[in-house]
Order: structure tokens, then sequence, then C-alpha cells
């Protein structure tokens, strides 16, 4: 990716915290959102973005993340319904250029792609890789 | 992976349904354990192995999957400390040849590879392709 991009995080869970944290590390301007405060625990000593308490289906809480602003928006929240609607937000309300959405159930996954976001679904990835293994 | 291997699926979610549904398509024997009946919905029309209804921490429910036959089990339940303990079993009770297991935390999986268990760690694949994709 290109050097120093502004990108939102939603969701401060396993995946969130550690792609924050490592995106932070490589220089890029980051904000995380998370609806709990205690979730911020996960992140690296050393993430260098800004934290926002708050639920991100809010336009009030995307709009302080400065959503408009950015260059990514990554909805990893653990709920899937979550990452539709904040993905579908960010892309036609605030115009991120590029919104990607975790997807736990990949039947959702085609009605994502209806609207344009690109989808990541752990499930698949692990299926691939167990049937790669055996 | 070779044909017609004896496979124990530990878990009937969406990973382990995929994976029990494929891997019967696919012309291997699978024995497919969860706790609820209901979760057994989710495996294809087409799956042609055997189903048990069951706590697979219990040794007697292994036993019934005759996991000592087994060339290969997959535990990939929702939960991480089930899957170690049926992993553990698995290799150490039972003897199974290739034992795989999903972990969410990925500090646990240090703890799995000092049992010499395999692990395959949904968030940590996830990270991966979300960061590639930036």
């Amino acid at each position: 990716m290109a050097k120093s991009q502004y990108v939102v995080v939603v969701g401060c869970g396993r995946l969130g915290s550690i792609l924050a944290s490592t995106l932070s590390d490589r220089g890029n301007s980051v904000v995380i959102v998370d609806t709990s405060e205690d979730a911020f625990n996960q992140l690296s000593a050393e993430f260098g973005g800004f934290k926002i308490a708050g639920d991100a289906v809010e336009l009030a809480i995307l709009k302080s993340a400065k959503a408009d602003q950015a260059d990514c928006l990554l909805a990893v929240t653990d709920r899937d319904n979550v990452n539709l609607m904040v993905a579908q937000v960010a892309k036609t309300v605030f115009g991120v250029p590029k919104v990607l959405a975790r997807v736990f159930d990949p039947a959702r996954e085609e009605l994502y792609q209806e609207f344009g976001i690109a989808t990541i679904s752990p499930t698949k990835l692990s299926a691939e890789v167990f049937l790669k293994e055996l």
C-alpha cells in the first residue's frame, strides 16, 4: 500500500486491533472505533492513532472519525450486519474510496457485493487453508 | 490430499459444515460431530458421512466416531479451549496421525504448538488478506 494513508478501522477486537496496530506501525494515520473503551487495551503499546469510543452505526461517530477524509475504511466488528451497515454508510454518505468488510456468513457476501463493498470471509479463508493442509 | 481418507470433523458451524460437506463430496469417509443436532442442517444435501450428536470433549463420543481409525481430525468448534482439548485427546489418546485445530486467539497458538497440534487462525489469515488488499 502507499505510504501514510488515512485509515478508519471499525471494531477493536482481535482482528481490528491487529490491523490498527500494524497500520499505525507502518506509518499510516489510523483512527480506531469501538463501542467499548476497554477494547483499546488490545492495541499495541506503540499505537500512535486516535481512539474513538462509540457506535460506528451512528453517523456522528463516523463523522468524528473524519470518515469523509479517509482513504480507506475497514469494517471488522464481530457482527456481520454492523459491518455491512458501516461499510455502506462509509461508501455512500462519506464517499470513502476503499471500503473493506469482514463477513463471517458466506451467504451474505453476495449482498455486500451488490453494494460494491469488498469482503473478506474468515470462514472461507480458513476452509481453503484446512483443505490445502489435508 | 490422498483419496478416501477417514476424517473426523468436530464442530458443525459454518466452517465445520463447509469442510465436512467438501470432504464428503470429494469421496472421503467423513464423521461430523456437534453438540447440537440442528447444526447438521448446515451440511450439504449430498453429505454422505455419519453425524454424531454429542460433546466431543467426552471420550465416549470420540470413540463412537472411531477416532482411533481416523487419518485426520479437524477441531473447528467456535471455542478455542474445546478445540485444544479435543485435538490433544485425538493426538494422545487415539493416536490420530494428522490433527488440525482452529484457534481464534493468536496468543493461544503457541500452546497448541507445544502439544504438536497444527493450528489455523482465521484472525491471522484475515489480517494478512486485509493488509494485502490495502
